[in-house]
C-alpha cells in the first residue's frame, strides 16, 4: 500500500469506532521506513551519537505520524487533535532509548474527549524530570497504548498489528493452526517469550498488572482478532498455542568438578555479560565431574563461550562449545495448570514422530523442549495434531 | 555537499566559535527537503489539513536538523545539548503557522551555557499557551535567533546564508558590486522589501528593537560578512546598495471621477483583499477624471484588478489594468538623510542610460522608480556605475 493510502486505512478504523459512539484515542508508532532514514542520517554523522540526541532524533518519527494520521482524519471529516508525548502526559525515567512510563497525566487527552475530538497520541515517546525527550525503547508504542488505556481505565485496548490474532501455531506453516478468540495474560507472555512476537511483553505486563483487555487484530482485514484477558473471564482450553524458537544457541561445558558452587561460578559469570539465560541442564556428576548446558539467544552464544573461556581454561574442563543448530517447541496453555499430562503428551508426539528431545523445560502454564533445528517445523506439526486436530 | 558534510560544516563553525572561549548558542532551521518532503505527505493526505497539525509536522524538521548537529558536535568531542523550540523557552501567539515570539524564557539555555554545553535550537518554532506546537512562519529561524540574543544580550548574532554579506548590487548581475562591511537596520530593512532577501525583515525589525548586532555572512566561505548596527556606530556612505525587485506587477484605473475620497474608495477595497500597495502614483485631475496607478506584488495584479472591478464599473472607468512587465530599482542608503541630490544622481544615470521612469517614491533612505522590466538588469548597472564605480 502507498503511504497515504495506509494512513487513510488508520484513518477510518479510528473514525468508524468513533462514529459508533466510543471516545477514541489511538495511539501511533513511526512509519518504520522513517525511523529507518532517521537512524541511517545518525549513522553517518555519529554513530556514538548520545542516546538523548537519538531519542530527540527519533521522537521526530511519531510526530510527523500524529500529524499525518490526524490530517486524514479532519479529511474524512472529523474533529482530531494530535499530541506529542508530553502534551499527553507521558512522563518517563531518564534512560534514554529505553525508559520506563513512570506514570500518564491524562487531563490533556480528557479535556480532547469532553470535546468529543479524537485524540493521536505519539507513542513510543515522553519526557523525563529534566524535560528532555525519552524513547520507550522496543515495543513501546504498544506499552504507550497500554499505559493510557490503564489511566483512564478504557473499557478495551486494542492492537493492530499485520496479524489477525494469537494463532495456535504459526498459520504460515501449519495449515490447521486456528485463531484463538482469547489467551490469558500469562498465556500471551510465555508466547512472547517464546518467539510468537506478537506483542511486546512489557505491554502485556502492563495489562496484566493493571488488568486492561487487550485485543490483538489486522489492520487489513479488520475481523475480530483475540482478546487477552484474566483467566477467571474465560473458557479453559488445556493448551493454547505451540511455538517454535529457532534464535536460540545451546552452550555446553563439559567435565567440570563437581563440587558445590559450580552453577553460581558459571552462571554469575553469563549474568555479569548481560546474557539471559533460558533453559539449563546440569547432568549427575560421574568421575568426578558433571556436564551443564544451558540456551541464549542465539547472537548470544559466542558471548557466552567467551564469558566462560577463563574459568573453564582454570577449572580444566574438557570442552566448551556452542550451537545454533537447534530449536525450542512450546506449548502453553493456563489449562495445564490443573491438567496433568500435557507434557506426556508433548512427548508422545514427538517420540512418534521420531524427534530426538534434547532438554525440557517446564512452567506451570508451559513445556517447552530443546530439539535439532532440523526437526523444528516436524515437531510443531506432530504437537498441534496432537492437541489440536484429534 | 552531502547531508553529513554541511552538517559537520556547520558543527566546525560552531566549535571554533566555542574554542575561541565564546558561549555558543546556534540556531538552526530544518533541512529544505526534509520540509519539502514533509509537505509533500500532507499534500498527499491532506491539502487543506489544519494550521496546528501543519506545524506539529513541520516542527518535526527542526527535531531532526538539532539532533543531527548535535551529534556531530559531539562527534568533534564538544559538550552539547539539543533543545526544541517549547524546551528552550520560546512562547508564542497562538496563531498557527505564522506565530510570533512573546517571550523566550532563556533559563534552560542560561543552565546548560553554565555547564559550558554548546546549546542547539530549533529555529521557527515555540509553543502557544494551549501548550501546542507552533511555526513562526517565513523567516522563522533568522528571528528565534535574533529572539534569543535579545533575550541573552548577546555580543553578536550571527546569521550563516548561502552569500557572503550584503552587497552594493547583486555580484552576479554586476561584477563590480563590492560587499559593505556594515549597514544600518533601516537600510538593511529597505533592501529586504525590495527584493534583496538576504534576511527577514522581521529579524531586522527584532534586532533594531532590542539593539541587537547582526552579522550576515557565508556558511561555505566563513569570511567576514556584514554588520547590521545601529546607525550611530557607523561611518557614512551615501548610499549602501542598489536593489532590483523584479516581482512586482502595475496596477492603473483610468478615469475616475476626479472628486473627494478617490483613493480611499481605491484602496479601501485593495486592503479588504489584504493586498499590499508599494507605490502610489495620482494623476492631476483633467476633464473631471483622474488615473490612479499603484503597485503591488506580482501574484497579486490578477486581484487587486478583481478586487476594484466592481468599483470600475460603478463610476465607468475608462479602464482597469495590471502588467507585470515593470520592475522596481532602488537606491538605500541612510546617508541620504543628511544629503540632497541622492534622487537626481539616480535620475540622471537613468537619463543618461535613456531608461524611462514610469514611477517614483521616495523615503529617507531610499529612492525607488519604477521601469520597463526589460530595462531593469541595465538600470542597475547604471546606478551601480553612478554611486559605486566613480
Amino acid at each position: 500500500m502507498a503511504d497515504a493510502e495506509r494512513v487513510f486505512n488508520v484513518a477510518r478504523i479510528v473514525t468508524d469506532t468513533y462514529k459508533e459512539g466510543n471516545d477514541v484515542v489511538v495511539v501511533v508508532s513511526a512509519q518504520g521506513d522513517t525511523t529507518d532514514d532517521l537512524i541511517e542520517k545518525a549513522n553517518e554523522i555519529n554513530p556514538e551519537g548520545s542516546k538523548r540526541e537519538m531519542d530527540m532524533l527519533l521522537s521526530a518519527g511519531e510526530q510527523i505520524s500524529i500529524s499525518l494520521l490526524a490530517m486524514a482524519i479532519e479529511k474524512l471529516g472529523f474533529p482530531v487533535v494530535s499530541l506529542l508525548g508530553w502534551q499527553a502526559g507521558f512522563q518517563t525515567s531518564s534512560v534514554y532509548s529505553a525508559a520506563r512510563i513512570k506514570r500518564v497525566n491524562t487531563e490533556r487527552i480528557r479535556a480532547a474527549l469532553d470535546k468529543r475530538r479524537i485524540v493521536v497520541v505519539a507513542g513510543f515517546q515522553g519526557i523525563n524530570r529534566y524535560e528532555d525527550i525519552t524513547t520507550l525503547g522496543r515495543g513501546g508504542s504498544d506499552t504507550s497504548a497500554v499505559a493510557i488505556a490503564a489511566s483512564m481505565h478504557a473499557d478495551l485496548c486494542q492492537i493492530f498489528t499485520d496479524v489477525e490474532g494469537v494463532y495456535t501455531a504459526d498459520p504460515r506453516k501449519i495449515p490447521a493452526a486456528f485463531k484463538l478468540e482469547e489467551i490469558t495474560y500469562d498465556e500471551m507472555l510465555e508466547l512472547a517469550t517464546l518467539g510468537a512476537q506478537v506483542l511486546n511483553n512489557r505491554s502485556v505486563e502492563m495489562a496484566k498488572k493493571y488488568n486492561v483487555e487487550l485485543e490483538v487484530l489486522s489492520s487489513l482485514t479488520r475481523k475480530p482478532g483475540t482478546k487477552v484477558k484474566e483467566a477467571a473471564k474465560m473458557e479453559k482450553m488445556l493448551v493454547k498455542s505451540v511455538a517454535k524458537d529457532s534464535h536460540v544457541a545451546r552452550v555446553s561445558i563439559i567435565g567440570v568438578p563437581d563440587e558445590p558452587g559450580i552453577a553460581f561460578k558459571i552462571f554469575s559469570r553469563v549474568a555479569k555479560a548481560h546474557i539471559n539465560v533460558d533453559i539449563i541442564l546440569q547432568s549427575i556428576g560421574r568421575d568426578g565431574t558433571k556436564d551443564i548446558t544451558f540456551t541464549v539467544p542465539d547472537d548470544k552464544g559466542k558471548e557466552a563461550v567467551t564469558a566462560l573461556q577463563e574459568y573453564a581454561d582454570m577449572v580444566g574442563a574438557k570442552n566448551l562449545s556452542y550451537t545454533t543448530d537447534v530449536a525450542k517447541i512450546s506449548v502453553v496453555g493456563a489449562g495445564m495448570e490443573t491438567h496433568e499430562g500435557v507434557a506426556a503428551m508433548m512427548f508422545e508426539a514427538l517420540a512418534d514422530a521420531n524427534i530426538n528431545i534434547q532438554m525440557i523445560s517446564t512452567s506451570e502454564i508451559k513445556v517447552s523442549v530443546l530439539i535439532a533445528a532440523e526437526d523444528a517445523d516436524r515437531a510443531v506439526s506432530a504437537v498441534h495434531r496432537a492437541f489440536f486436530e484429534m
